[in-house]
């Protein structure tokens, strides 16, 4: 039976077709956040089981890649008799745990090596630590349609503020990114975990349902008003509670976000919580006002995110015209010094870097590819070979991409080649030209060809690629 | 016990800094390419067990890290009893083989998934395709200094052609790389594999032991030819044979690569393979005549290097000072073709990326970071804050890179952590600037502060770090 040369389940080969599509939007999020001062971080693929396990509830461990054991370490559980085989033989398992065949994961997500990194270099980061990160995760989900068991997460946090200039930066950074991707009419929903569960608890809901009750309300968007309080009934919370969060659920408190933060503050501004949320919204408000973000943020009350980690503003970006997200994070204060057992003030947002890239895909919101050769540099003899290094040297040297036929076969062949692969320009140089000190500069898209002197070639070739963008 | 916050054993965090370096090296490595016609190409970090294992010597895939399968998979692995524990409980073994727990394996190299997209993908590849790929494989090697189990690698591979313009090409895009690397003096050694067999069989080395003297001659640099000498013998070769080899060791057979080709051609140049490395080894010199790789070649009758399945020319990347190549590659024409049945010739060239990125480090030849801030606003009160925004987004929107400071502490803690960053400037913009339309720009460097206009504040910033660099 032949090997299947398909890629495991749940992952991908990117071709450079698609490479050159994921460079694309990578580097313009990468520019965009250094302009703002965020700063990159790698972390291992690799993680040590003990960081990884128990930060994703029992379902995330669950789809935690392990690294099984090896050699003796692997011998000695599978063995009974310690004369017995060697790995890859059959032997006797004995009593093994799952626990006992691995001590090492693969990185689930980029926030807990992000809390493993700040406490332990801690003294040498800056005390506002602004980083993005943008690599692949791993999850042994059940793989489906734009679901993967290996893709890419992008995430941009601030480490050790409270203030909310953290958030109207982060924001700010993200409304550039999706204009710069090309996403018109960006809409950022804003809401604030406090101001939910004082929400909540105006409406009569008792602490111990809170979070049933946010769990209901993140539906909203899926099954609606009515939906939702089906489902809250259906969590046992009582009548008149699901008739007091009505006006929420039904988007009946205001239309700006001047009208609803009012009505909001009637309902819950006088409670802790209430007025904690409040406040942090009218500053992000405020100080969005003279950034990119100004104009795109909509306060939304129902907004959950499932995340239970969030303790203060909570975001989603969305267009018009797309139903779920392309990016959306928030606060959780609580989360980052999980390692150093002290509290961490953080924010951060994650594009959602896997839905962008299908999004601009199916909407052909790519620019014309910027990898591919621009100029295919012909071979007429292998006589003639070194002439044709010694141009595609010139060529290189002035920043265009070419490529060196490598064969001497029929010129007609090698021209095909060249318009199969969309490279707009031809070199050729046969005997007569060489001998003239000339070439021939074929533009493939307008099917002419250019006699011209050997000196002017890097000049014509650069005026021609200049002509045809 | 505190969880452990240092990522795994032979793997690495890679902080900004250090991030910032990786990638300008990783930068050049792509731009040059991508000239000289390179397309990217990444394949996932997980491929089939069935992929991986067979292609590396028993000892590499002892070195393969196995994914442990999950859930009801393994239970059923692990259980005596169908109705006993599930994972994560102690349950009975059984007769479990190591090749029952795991059949997915993380990238050990990039050769062989190249191998599997050429098959795999074959009619939607260039016929030349000539791919780059620079991403991590994993190695359960013992670590050691500069030995990791997580690394980078940097393949170019040209697939699809005999011609040796295929090796001239990779040889001039190395040569270019290493230059904007800022690596003066760099020498190829370039040695053919048929060749090298001819030389052994001339010398009356038996067929059998061929790959046994290669191994001895590979040692030369590291212990001389006295070394390889003894080693030979240890090996089983004859004296006369050994003394037959002399000359070739001692380096005694010319200086020039004229002198050399010639003295090879006597020896070697009527046996089939020594005369099919001599002509591809002369291809290769006079096509690199009037490429980047010009003057750079030498011709090494011993160079061996260790991979067994080079079948032509084979060449290392060595810089005078320093012992040991930072990159290597050749011809494998039987490789490539292994997961479709059939001969697909190839050439490649691996860049030693993470010996690279040492090596610059120790010689301090990396450029003053491009990725920190250039400017920190800082923040005067809560209520100036916006100012702060606004301003922080013009200067961004110049396409400088700019941090806000978050909250209003004093000025001087502000100023100090600006300094402790290397931030170059900092923008004061006090109630008095922001009444008068003014903002007060300091050059941390100089210790000098400007009074400026707060529509030529980003004038004013691009000018200062313009004349800083």
């Amino acid at each position: 039976m032949a090997i299947s040369t398909k890629p495991p389940t749940g992952t991908r080969d990117f071709l450079p077709e698609i490479m050159a599509q994921r460079r694309e939007v990578m580097e313009v999020v990468q520019e965009v956040y250094q302009r703002y001062g965020f700063l990159p971080l790698e972390t291992p693929a690799i993680e040590n089981l003990s960081t990884l396990l128990g930060k994703y509830g029992d379902e995330g461990d669950q789809l935690i890649f392990r690294l099984l054991h090896r050699g003796e370490k692997l011998s000695r559980l599978l063995e009974d008799d310690p004369g017995g085989a060697v790995p890859g033989g059959a032997v006797r398992g004995g009593a093994v745990r799952e626990s006992q065949l691995a001590d090492l994961g693969l990185r689930y997500d980029l926030t807990v090596p992000l809390a493993r990194v700040v406490a332990q270099y801690g003294n040498q980061l800056p005390r506002f630590f602004r980083r993005f990160q943008i690599q692949p995760v791993w999850r042994a989900d059940r793989p489906g349609r734009g679901r993967f068991r290996e893709f890419y997460q992008c995430d941009a946090d601030v480490i050790g503020s409270e203030s909310m200039t953290v958030e109207a930066d982060l924001l700010s950074a993200t409304c550039e990114i999706f204009d710069r991707l090309g996403f018109l009419d960006l809409r950022i929903k804003i809401n604030h975990r406090q101001l939910l569960f004082a929400l909540v608890d105006a409406a009569g809901i008792p602490a111990a349902l809170e979070t049933e009750a946010l769990v209901a309300m993140d539906k909203l968007d899926k099954i609606g008003a009515d939906g939702v309080a089906a489902e809250l009934e259906r969590r046992g919370i009582a009548a008149d509670a699901i008739e007091a969060m009505q006006p929420v659920l039904r988007d009946e408190l205001g239309d700006s976000n001047e009208a609803l933060l009012e009505a909001l503050d009637a309902r819950v501004g006088k409670s802790e919580r209430g007025a904690k949320g409040l406040e942090d919204l009218r500053e992000v408000l405020r100080l969005c006002e003279r950034s990119p973000a100004a104009g795109r943020l909509s306060v939304n009350p129902v907004l959950a995110r499932g995340l239970s980690y969030y303790t203060g503003p909570i975001f989603e970006v969305e267009v018009p015209d797309l139903a779920g997200s392309l990016a959306g994070g928030g606060r959780y204060d609580d989360l980052i010094g999980m390692f150093g057992g002290r509290k961490v003030p953080a924010c951060g947002i994650a594009l959602g870097l896997e839905r962008i890239l299908v999004v601009m895909a199916e909407r052909d919101m790519f620019s014309p590819s910027a990898i591919g050769p621009q100029v295919l540099v012909t071979c007429w003899s292998d006589d003639l070979a070194p002439e044709g290094l010694a141009l595609a040297t010139e060529l290189r040297q002035a920043g265009l991409r070419v490529e060196l036929y490598p064969e001497a076969t029929k010129l007609g062949k090698q021209l095909k080649y060249a318009g199969n692969r969309d490279i707009p320009l031809a070199a050729i140089m046969a005997p007569d030209e060489v001998a003239r000190g000339a070439v021939q500069l074929k533009d493939l898209r307008a099917g002419e060809k250019h006699d011209c002197p050997r000196d002017e070639v890097t000049t014509l070739a650069l005026k021609l690629l200049g002509d045809g963008q």
